[in-house]
C-alpha cells in the first residue's frame, strides 16, 4: 500500500470549530477546466465618483449628504433589515431587531485595504472596536462583515465594509459558540488559543505571522484560499486588544492582502468577518472559551477568472475542497509582500 | 402596534430539517439594484457536439467511446475523487470511499428535463432508482444531484447529473439523519409526512401538486425560489415507489421545471438532489423517522440576470433571504405550465 499523501489520496478533515467535516479531493485539480470563466474583477474604478453614495459629499437614497471625510465615515444602512418594533407574528416565527452600519475605509474608491497606509488601517480597526463597545452594550451579536468584488454580491467598489448587529446569536455564531464551549470544557483550555500554538509550531500552515498575530489556511478550510486570523494572545473582542496589537494588525492584514492580491494579480474577492465572544447580556458572563478570530472566505481557485462553485454536492450533502490546505498555504507563503500594483509604477 | 405582516417585518423562521434559523427581510427587495449583473444563461447550444464528451459518439477525456445512445446514458466518472485503497493518513484525517457516476438524460445536448416528455423523465427516475439499489448495497449514502447552468458550476450544457456514493454520512445528510430521528421521537410522526399534510391543507406556499406529489416553497427556504418536492405517502427511498408515482414523479417535475423556465423566460439555474434512508448497512436498520424528498435550490431572485449571493452576513452570521417563501410560491403558482420555448414556436 502507498503511505498517506494529502495530495493524492482523498480524506476527511474535521472541523472542530463548525464540529462538520470537509472533503479534500486535491487530485481533481488536474483536471482540465471546462467550467464557467467569471470577468476579472474590474480595474478602472475612478477615485472620486459624485454619483457613488458611498464617496465623500455625495448625496445618499435618503437625501442626506456625506460628509467631505478624509479617514474612515459610516452610516446607518439606507434599506434597514432592523425593525425594533415588529409586532409578533405568532406562533411559528420568530421577531428579531438588527442594526446596520455602512461602514467606509477612505475618502478615494479606487483604494483597498492592502494598498492603504498602515495607519489609516488603524483607524478602521479602531472604528470597528468602537462599534463592538456601542453596539455590543446593546446587541447580542454585532457581526462586522465585509463583502469584497462583485464575484461576492458587493454592489459598490468603494472600499466598505458592513455591520449588522442582531439581538440573537445567529446560526454560525451560535456554531462557534458551542463547540468553543464544548472544546475548553474536555480539554481545558481555548479551541483556538491550542490552536494557534499548534500551528505556529507546525508551520505547514502558517502564511503570515508577527508577534501579535498568526494567519493559517485552517487544517479545516473548505475554500481554496481561505484563511484564519488569530491573535497569540488570549482575547475576547476587539476592543480588548491593545493599540500595539491594533497597529500589529493592521499591519498583518495589509501583509496578507497584499499576498492575497499578488496570487493572481488581481483585486482579490472574498467575504471576511470578525467573530468574539457574544456580547449585549454576554457582557456579563464567563466567555472564557472564545478566543477573537477572522475569517477569510476567498472565491478564486485557479485564476482570476476561475473561482470554486459551492455547489451540488456541497450544498445537498457535503463541502469539497480541491486543493489541500498545505498547497494553499504554501502558494500564499511564496508570495512577495510588495503589492503588484506597486511594482508596476 | 401594527399587525404582522411577514412582507414587511423582519423575522426569523425555524428550519427544523437543519435544526438552523433563516432571516427574512422581505423589506429589502424595495432597494434598486446596483450590484452584479450576470450573464444570462446560453441559449445556442447545439444538439450534437462531436466535442462534448457527453454526447453520444463522443471520445472522453480517457479514450473511452460514448455508445450512440438513445435515452439515458451513465459512466464512471472519468476524474474520480474516489480510492477505496486510500492508506491510513493518521490520528487527524479519516479515508473514505466515493463512487461517482455521470448521468446522461437525453442524448441531445439542446434539451432539459421540462423540454422532454414524461416517459423520457420516467426513465431517468427510474436510472436513479437502480442507483440507489445498486450502488446503495456498499455505500452508505447515494448523493444523486444534478447542477444546472454555468452559474451553477455546471461545466456541460448536455442534460445530465452526477451521483456520488459514499461509505460515510455527509454533513447534510448526517443533519437530516439526526433532525428527522429527534422529530418522531418527539411527535410520534415522521416530520416531513406530517409538514406535507400540513402545506395541502394551507396551500400558502404550494406550487404544484398531484395524486402522489406535492412541491412547496417550504417555510424555512434560503434561496429566493427554492422548492422541496415531497411524496404524499410515507417513502424510505427512490426505490420503493411505484410505477404509477414514478409516472405521476416525472409529470410533477415537468410542471415544476417549466414554471421554473416561465419564471424569467430563461432556462432556470439550479443545483437540485435527493435525499431518502441513508443506505449500505442502514437498509436492515428502522428508518421510519426518513421521508424521501428532492431539494431544489435555484439561484436567480430579480430577473435572469440578478442572483441571490450567499456571501458576508450569510456566511459569517447566518442565512438571509429578500423575498418570503409565501410570495416566491405564489409567483410560481401563477405562471403557466406550457413552456416559453413551445408557445414562440
Ligand atoms: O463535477 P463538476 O461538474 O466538474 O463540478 C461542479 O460540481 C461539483 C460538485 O457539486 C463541485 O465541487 C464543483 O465546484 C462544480 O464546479
Ligand atoms: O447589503 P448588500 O451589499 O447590498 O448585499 C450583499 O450583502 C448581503 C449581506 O451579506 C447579502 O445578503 C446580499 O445578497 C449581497 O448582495
Amino acid at each position: 500500500k502507498p503511505t498517506f499523501d494529502p495530495k493524492e489520496h482523498q480524506h476527511l478533515r474535521y472541523n472542530p470549530l463548525r464540529d462538520s467535516w470537509v472533503l479534500v479531493s486535491a487530485h481533481r485539480m488536474k483536471r482540465p477546466w471546462k467550467g464557467q470563466v467569471e470577468k476579472p474583477p474590474e480595474d478602472n474604478t475612478p477615485r472620486h465618483d459624485p454619483n457613488n453614495p458611498l464617496c465623500p459629499g455625495s448625496v445618499r437614497a435618503n437625501g442626506e449628504v456625506n460628509p467631505e471625510y478624509d479617514s474612515t465615515f459610516m452610516f446607518d444602512n439606507d434599506f434597514p433589515a432592523l425593525q425594533p418594533d415588529a409586532p409578533d407574528p405568532g406562533i411559528s416565527t420568530v421577531p428579531f431587531s438588527q442594526f446596520r452600519v455602512v461602514m467606509c475605509f477612505h475618502p478615494w474608491s479606487d483604494i483597498t485595504l492592502p494598498l492603504m497606509q498602515p495607519a489609516e488601517i488603524r483607524k478602521v480597526i479602531d472604528k470597528w472596536a468602537d462599534l463592538i463597545v456601542e453596539l455590543g452594550a446593546e446587541y447580542t451579536w454585532v457581526q462586522i462583515f465585509e463583502n469584497k468584488g462583485a464575484m461576492m454580491g458587493c454592489s459598490n467598489p468603494h472600499p466598505h465594509c458592513q455591520v449588522w448587529a442582531s439581538n440573537f446569536l445567529p446560526n454560525e455564531a451560535a456554531l462557534a459558540e458551542r463547540c468553543q464551549r464544548d472544546f475548553l470544557q474536555k480539554h481545558g483550555e481555548p479551541l483556538l488559543v491550542q490552536y494557534a500554538r499548534m500551528e505556529a509550531q507546525a508551520q505547514e500552515r502558517v502564511v503570515v505571522e508577527n508577534e501579535h498575530w498568526l494567519v493559517v489556511v485552517p487544517y479545516w478550510a473548505t475554500w481554496p484560499f481561505q484563511t484564519l486570523l488569530l491573535p497569540r494572545r488570549h482575547v475576547f473582542r476587539l476592543p480588548d486588544l491593545t493599540a500595539q496589537e491594533r497597529d500589529s494588525l493592521a499591519s498583518i492584514m495589509k501583509r496578507l492582502l497584499t499576498k492575497y492580491d499578488n496570487l493572481f494579480e488581481v483585486s482579490f474577492p472574498y467575504s471576511m468577518g470578525w467573530h468574539g465572544a457574544p456580547t449585549g447580556s454576554h457582557l456579563q458572563e464567563d466567555m472564557s472559551h472564545w478566543q477573537l478570530h477572522a475569517h477569510y472566505y476567498p472565491p478564486l481557485l485557479r485564476s482570476a477568472t476561475i473561482r470554486k462553485f459551492m455547489v451540488g454536492y456541497e450544498m445537498l450533502a457535503n463541502e469539497q475542497r480541491d486543493l489541500t490546505p498545505e498547497q494553499a498555504a504554501d502558494q500564499l507563503r511564496k508570495l512577495g509582500e510588495e503589492h503588484y500594483k506597486m511594482k508596476k509604477t
